[in-house]
């Protein structure tokens, strides 16, 4: 199995690092990561400009490929064809957790969806670091959680098109309490507007205010995380609401 | 009622003043919308920096702001208290149709998206142009499309948490055949890996390859488009694919 391995936050990211070790244990690694951190802002594919792609090391001194694009751009050029052909996308592991609206803005899932899309399975591993947290984080458990889940995606049946995004509590393997297949929760943004005033006398705005937070609700990412589970959502590219479509019918359109 | 008009591909963009230019019939409007092009790039909010605000002008002499964040900042700032409360956000009109996979791409949705986290009603408008079109395009059947749109958007229900991904065929008024609720279709992306030579002898890679088609399927918004109907799809936040839940929750684990 050859297995593509990418993130959203640059091919030195620590968490890129943790996943490629264990997911040698499965199969042949290729590691195609941005050369910079794309976590804060854009993760479409690069169609306006040419992309560079160079050989660096990780931390290990096992060869990786960087490339100046984004996390998409890392998994769109080795399954066009630069790499050999890939069995199976991680991506990841993304040092805070991508739970709920999360999923629309995260550079992490944004690259395992890339995958499907192209037809290769797509897994999009996070840890649910505590907030604030400062340091090095342990990306253990939630390396080894990423291989078991990688192992079910290709022993079990995993339907087409379905991204998988996995969220790993922050603790030790033991302190797990298992394994959950959630939905998308919801979140609850607390942002805040904070207008300073700049050396010479004008405005600037700060997108401030508290950190986002969830509502704990069973079956969802948030409720599992809070319980201790691993979870596991699997999410669609398509994001056709089907009820509203029956309500949407029944308008009438006096002109064409 | 107040109406928020922004877009993604700048506040000079001739889209945009078409739009404002007919929803000022239905209200009190505001321009917000990014200084520079952000179709092809990043749609996040931004937290990692402070964001400037400035007036400006318009072709048509009105003001508007502008701002150097995202098409998500362009919508989150006066959603936040910078301007009076909104009661409704435009976003467009794209100057390229925003469907299948492109809606997890594109700042024009995002951006209607934003306005419904919030609690507002979001409106995408995106103009199906011809592929490789050049010149000056006509936006005047769109507009008169989203504003018929966002007054059925204002006076019959629209469920919560719907964001309307509205396209519209590049024709006359006239030449619509009408209004069509669709699902969203798929994409046929055919991308191509474009590897050249530098001056100095290094590789460099383009993802090139011809614009990406659609399937033209019944139902769908490239179906819809290409009958010469004004598609509208509802669109929702939750990415969680239910079906594929069930699959997932037969996976058996060992540990923990």
């Amino acid at each position: 199995m050859h297995i593509l391995v990418t993130n959203d936050d640059g091919v030195q990211a620590p968490g890129l690092l943790a996943l490629v070790l264990e997911m040698r244990k499965l199969g042949r690694v290729t590691v195609f990561a941005p050369d910079r951190n794309w976590s804060a802002s854009g993760h479409v594919k690069t169609l306006d400009r040419p992309l560079r792609v160079r050989e660096t090391i990780l931390a290990d001194g096992s060869a990786a490929f960087t490339s100046d694009g984004t996390p998409s751009d890392c998994v769109a050029l080795p399954l066009l064809g630069l790499t050999d052909p890939v069995d199976l996308v991680m991506a990841g592991i993304n040092p805070n957790a991508n739970i709920s609206h999360d999923v629309t803005y995260s550079g992490t899932v944004t690259a395992a969806m890339e995958a499907v899309i192209s037809s290769v399975r797509g897994i999009a591993v996070s840890l649910d670091s505590p907030v604030g947290f400062k340091g090095s984080l342990d990306y253990s458990t939630a390396a080894l959680v990423a291989r078991r889940v990688a192992e079910k995606a290709v022993a079990d049946e995993l339907p087409e098109g379905v991204v998988l995004n996995v969220n790993v509590p922050y603790l030790k393997e033991n302190e797990l309490k298992g394994y959950m297949i959630t939905r998308q929760g919801l979140r609850v943004y607390r942002d805040a507007l904070d207008q300073r005033i700049d050396p010479r006398g004008r405005p600037y705005y700060w997108i401030g205010g508290e950190a986002p937070t969830g509502i704990v609700e069973e079956g969802t990412d948030f409720g599992a995380l809070s319980e201790g589970y691993v979870s596991i959502t699997p999410l669609q590219l398509d994001l056709t609401n089907y009820k509203a479509m029956d309500v949407l019918k029944k308008w009438i359109w006096e002109n064409p």
